[in-house]
């Protein structure tokens, strides 16, 4: 099984992620989690260009730099770990492309971006998504408690990322494996509704 | 002007992109030779990625990997030149992607492969692509009197790029901008081909 979450900066997905996984490792399940770019050897040499801020990018250029780091991710550690039956939990996948590159950047039309993604993926798709909704200045308030300064794409400020939702919204409305979270919520609840539905879907 | 020159390794595309060029320059033409991958820094750091043999590659991760550092070439140089005038003398473009990766490795389906040369060329296609062509045993003989040892592609033997050179067939008969030589003569009679043809389209 594939879970893929989704979400802007700020929205709580660590968190849940740090809980889904420990609930799984507690119900004896096999589970990893991965986060994208980077995870194999050659990702992490891509995932070095692509935050070397010192080098100006063109954006299509950037996207097929995710895309080859995906690609890779993919090839050397998800497909594997799915065939061993491993759940395996996404710390952002091609969905993070199409809300960020393409609606938040607006780097190349939607439709180009979903056929780049098909080829970096592998034919692969997550059997459920979670987006975990939340206000953009309930987010940016989220980031600003963290003691970290912005980095580049947190910098690209609040109409960005209300771009950037847009997006999510935008897919949940199109592709049935999305399941969206309201996470003005605390914690706790919305790790129950999360739990709810993977042990639905692994019993 | 946009001008590619194709063909497998050991047609001579090298011998006759010096001396169109050399015969641009002394006719005044203001012209620039660009090979792929490379050209730019960014592009250099991924062409490392690219040729460091140690580390394991999965297919579509290299044609990913292919298209990033041309899509840099891409915006970067080619476009700025062509916008002042220049004629950009290519060593390779998204042809060699197709002969090479998809008709000699398989990596992918050859309308992927061509989806995806299209948005790293940012919709980008050369005027006129001179496909030097000549037999796979001539080109390997060619090369072995090189004195350097073959490369990863080189070792690829004589199957591979017969069915490159078959992608390149398919290519010519498909594309009104193919101007296939036989490459099989001395280079000087190969070279008055190619004038007669650029200094038709520069007049």
């Amino acid at each position: 099984m594939l879970i893929s979450f989704e979400g802007i900066d700020g929205c709580g997905k660590t968190t849940q992620i740090m809980l889904l996984h420990e609930r799984l490792q507690r119900e004896k399940m096999p589970v990893d989690v991965l986060r994208e770019p980077g995870g194999t050897e050659l990702s992490e040499m891509i995932r070095g260009i692509l935050l070397n801020s010192d080098i100006p990018m063109n954006p299509v250029t950037e996207l097929l730099l995710f895309s080859a780091a995906r690609s890779e991710l993919v090839s050397t550690r998800v497909k594997p770990l799915l065939d061993q039956k491993v759940i395996v939990i996404l710390d952002r996948f091609y969905d993070s492309t199409v809300a960020y590159q393409g609606f938040g950047r607006g780097s190349l039309p939607i439709n180009e971006i979903n056929k780049l993604n098909k080829i970096a993926a592998h034919g692969l798709e997550p059997d459920v998504t979670f987006f975990l909704d939340i206000g953009v200045d309930e987010a940016l308030e989220r980031q600003n408690g963290t003691g970290k300064g912005p980095d580049r794409i947190e910098r690209a400020g609040g109409a960005f990322f209300e771009r950037v939702r847009d997006g999510y919204h935008y897919m949940s409305e199109q592709n049935g494996r999305y399941h969206t979270i309201d996470a003005n919520r605390p914690a706790e609840d919305i790790h129950h509704e999360i739990w709810l539905r993977v042990s639905g879907m692994i019993r």
